[in-house]
């Protein structure tokens, strides 16, 4: 189905959300030969997580802007790198040969300031709706989505909707029997409508 | 309620499954107060996990067996730590002083070998289940189980399963309303019934 493992960028910076990163990762270890993951960041070397743990970066941003798949998390790590013209710069030049760019929770704050997402759909978690809202004026925000697809562009809502649109992402890419071994194996539970969001706000 | 945050000990080693652990530490970090993380191993630097992707061990072991919380991850690491000397005598140092002992799909091998589950229940992952089960002949392994608490010991069963044993761990010392919190904020449908394990053989 797929000649070659799909190279993904996981994308790095201090204060970046752990689940957001390795939920995803996880997910994507599981079909055979599907994908291959490589850390980047502004620097090679150890990042510091917003949950402490320091995950080493092995690739610099200058290294590379060719992968097929970007992964941006979030995490508080967000409210300062919306203003790293060097994080914001790669990511427009890594979105034009990606065949996919993803994001979590506030991580699409980044790809809003980017100016990746004008004209498109996207969503982002609940608590920082608004300010991530800010952050891209021309952005068709969704509030209630566990998940929004728009083109190549996939965006989830908080922290463990990485793994429902993870798994979103797998089905797109390898179909739905590679998907649904990848859940099992992972004993996941899989939310697999991207409009079923028990955390929207009622109202 | 809690006076300071308990120290968790997160074990690292070569070929640990990222989720088993990131799972586990998003949720504990979101109660406020409640868990400051330390990434511990057989030396301080870079692991290199299951997945791929490097994260810094803070601590060696032999800095310190005392912690209020150790966390062991699974992954296909453990196929050849159970014939660690090291790491099953550290984890047998550290269980005296530890308030809680917890483990995530295959970790529990390791707790197993090191005998700390002799007379006990606990549970591991499906893939896996009959060779963690041969690892501790003297353990009552309990085959369908979304995660088994017996006295200080936590198990829980494959990768996933390690953040619903999580959010029961957190239960336990802080109660249910700041659990229920942590989920919410991470957007995470928590299966809160240990019993309700829907990965379990039929039959």
């Amino acid at each position: 189905m797929n000649p070659s493992p799909l190279r993904v960028a996981a994308v790095l910076f201090p204060g970046f959300e752990v689940l957001d990163l390795f939920g995803p990762i996880e997910l994507m270890s599981l079909p055979p030969d599907g994908f291959s993951i490589i850390t980047v960041a502004e620097r090679e070397g150890p990042v510091e997580s917003a949950q402490g743990p320091r995950v080493a970066a092995e690739r610099a941003f200058f290294h590379s802007t060719d992968y097929d798949l970007v992964l941006v998390p979030g995490g508080r790590g967000t409210r300062t790198e919306v203003d790293n013209p060097v994080l914001l710069e790669w990511l427009r030049q890594a979105e034009r040969p990606a065949r996919f760019v993803a994001s979590v929770c506030t991580g699409s704050a980044l790809l809003a300031r980017a100016g990746l997402l004008d004209g498109r759909r996207a969503t982002s978690n609940k608590i920082a709706f608004d300010w991530v809202a800010r952050q891209g004026p021309a952005v068709h925000w969704e509030r209630r989505a566990r998940w929004v697809e728009d083109g190549k562009f996939f965006t989830s809502s908080g922290v463990s909707a990485g793994m429902d649109m993870a798994l979103g992402l797998i089905e797109r890419i390898l179909g739905r029997p590679a998907t649904e071994d990848a859940a099992r194996r992972a004993e996941y539970g899989w939310n697999d409508d991207p409009e079923d969001d028990p955390f929207a706000v009622k109202g």
